[in-house]
């Protein structure tokens, strides 16, 4: 078997522990014989198209290994989207021209649904061409909506954050409520599915204790009872601490957030469903308010990270290269669950056809009747993903050893490409 | 010596270390053997009037350890000040009544500039009623706007906790901003002084690495340097990291917060600074914007704990006891710098009527001459701060260990009181 070179690309939104994942797949590949060099594609596969390759035999072994705990993309990821063939034969082309130019015989695309697509799509045209290049999608999202497989690198720690920042905030608002805030309301990401508002519901043994509101993006807001709600915990518990996703819609099916403020030019302001509850609620019940957005600290909280999670993102990396060494193509190295309580995984391989564009929606059986919290069963598959904890080291300045590793780029063999 | 009792209260916002303080005072009062019982007055002061005192003999040494790592205020914290002596003179009444009726001869109240305020008031008055309580001000606020004081305890894990997760988001933003955001925008906390927005400038070890811009309430804001600094930092580094305090106002003196967005009923809305500049930037820039909002999360985060700062919010409990005990009235413990690097401190004693009412603001010195961005004589000051780890207990659930502490009340002796 000749020695082949393998490109690793990371793509769309980046999480915490991606660049666990690039740690397994880097390290790995340097106690295999049969790989040659690794590339990281600088920006993704928008690197690909630009030949802006980083070849990681520049980086130290002391460098690889702080990948794992460091948050972000080390080799910087995109939003960027390969038509079909037909319509864009060009990029596909490209990507066939930088692969021989490189002697790429493994590529790996570390993304989401759209990625799996991607990482399908180019395994067919590599098949359509003779191409002897094995494509393997490797799993990660925070929003956890992949097919198949049990859990999603980074929802685990992302689950964690939210969990311990809604309990944390908790126990503040209730201090306050007495004479001051009684409602807090944090807004999460998950615009399509809930699976994070839900990880809110892990900061309770019960839908009564805080968060004593979830509202999801698979439930319909109902405003006279969201209001009922916030009522009956001010009158019960003194306050009442809600997790709202930022992707909740009206009956009529348009987000809340797009509902809501318009800013000073006029034009409607995206992203604020929180600021929309706060101001219903102080109109509607009068209750003081305070509100956080967590934004990208939730998909970046790498001081936070679940245990189980950096393992399984680490493990889906190592497991991708030995897929691709095997001459597994169009595949993925996905999660699956042996068993609840004590948690047990191992990695299994599934077909990328089955992961593309498929969006896994948090069932309606893991969601309360009322809508408004999470149920036994969904704690029973989602509090293993958030146990452990696996700090990141830290400098003598009191921040987290995170590294950035050169991107110095591989001398470019081929004409540049417009894209 | 006869024993006397001790009353503790919270007041104001609360912080992820206020029941380190309060951890101190318990565990030291129950060493000593001039202190009774130990009263934690129910939401502050309030509770104080209310009668409502909770008897901390009720919790186990166990509990009252678990105070150490939870955050929130253990008993409940309230925003109510007292007025001066002659116009509310019923309420100061009520207090001496609720003093002798439980034994009350020492005093200890939690708090920011406000409350040392009060402290004194309540000092001045028993004093002038002949009255045997020696009264003791605790510092704590995540402002860091107490005079006299090296810094006041709950401001270093928040400084801890901004400084790491703009460190985080950078890090995120910086891998999507090739083909997707560009500018991300996390609003803190500091109503009036900078000093938590100065905070994330740690994150960089110089201006020009990320955050590369910090607004604080100090600096009018310069909308086109503003916008210049924003398009410099893209040109340059690709992305632009910003921290924004929630205090910032425009050249007229009005807070930027309220010039911007206008809720569905046409009403002002407040504290969305970050939503107002990221409109802006994409208004005046084009460029794709995020924005965290952190909230309570910034002054909760108990999970990211300042070593250096835990152990200055327990110090000072012990110390209020011991000079509670020595009959020291109307004083602080307060923490005094003694060097640099390695950062060294003790407890040192402050007169409350030197600290009431009066706002440390960050000094010109230690904002750059540009002023989006913190010089090395901020750094100097505030590096140490954040110095050290101290971690909760976490369960095997995956989240940490918080005590809730029972808010049983003690007899009430006196008839209800309206406040």
């Amino acid at each position: 078997m000749s020695k082949k070179n393998a490109l690793y690309c990371q793509s769309g939104g980046v999480t915490a522990v991606i660049n666990a994942t690039a740690c397994g797949v880097i390290q790995t590949a340097r106690n295999n014989p049969n790989v040659g060099t690794v590339f990281g594609a600088k920006n993704g596969i928008i690197g690909v198209l630009r030949e802006e390759l980083v070849d990681t035999a520049q980086h130290s072994d002391e460098d690889i290994a702080a990948l794992k705990h460091t948050p972000g993309g080390a080799f910087g990821s995109c939003r960027y989207k390969l038509k079909d063939m037909e319509a864009q034969r060009a990029e596909y082309e490209r990507l066939i021209d930088v692969f021989k130019a490189h002697n790429i015989g493994y590529f790996l695309y570390n993304g989401g649904g759209d990625s799996s697509d991607t990482a399908f799509k180019v395994s067919q045209m590599a098949k359509a061409r003779g191409l002897d290049v094995t494509c393997i999608g490797v799993p990660k999202t925070i929003d956890n909506d992949l097919p198949v497989t049990d859990t999603c690198p980074g929802f685990g720690t992302t689950a964690k954050y939210i969990a311990t920042s809604i309990m944390e905030a908790s126990l503040d608002v209730e201090s306050m409520a007495e004479s001051s805030t009684k409602v807090f309301i944090m807004e999460v990401m998950g615009r399509h599915a809930g699976w994070i508002a839900a990880a809110g519901g892990l900061a309770g043994k019960s839908h009564n204790e805080p968060p004593q509101i979830i509202l999801f993006p698979e439930i319909p807001f109902d405003q006279a009872a969201f209001l009922a709600r916030v009522k009956w915990s001010v009158d019960n518990h003194g306050y009442c601490s809600i997790v709202v996703s930022e992707g909740v819609r009206d009956q009529a099916g348009q987000f809340l957030a797009d509902a809501g403020t318009v800013d000073a030019f006029g034009h409607s302001q995206l992203g604020g469903v929180a600021v929309v509850l706060a101001q219903l609620v102080k109109e509607q019940l009068g209750y003081k308010y305070h509100y956080a957005i967590s934004d990208y600290l939730q998909r970046s909280a790498r001081h936070l990270a679940s245990k189980t999670d950096l393992e399984q993102a680490y493990a889906v990396g190592v497991k991708a290269i030995e897929l691709a060494v095997a001459g597994r193509n169009s595949v993925m190295p996905v999660i699956k669950r042996l068993q609840d309580d004590p948690y047990q995984w191992e990695i299994a391989t599934a077909e990328l056809k089955d992961l593309a564009n498929v969006e896994k929606m948090l069932p309606r059986e893991y969601i309360t009747e009322d809508g408004f919290g999470i149920t036994d069963a969904c704690r029973k598959y989602m509090q293993p993903l958030i146990v452990g904890e696996a700090y990141p080291p830290y400098n003598k300045n009191g921040l987290p050893h995170y590294v950035r590793i050169s991107q110095h780029l591989t001398d470019k063999k081929l004409p540049v490409f417009d894209i």
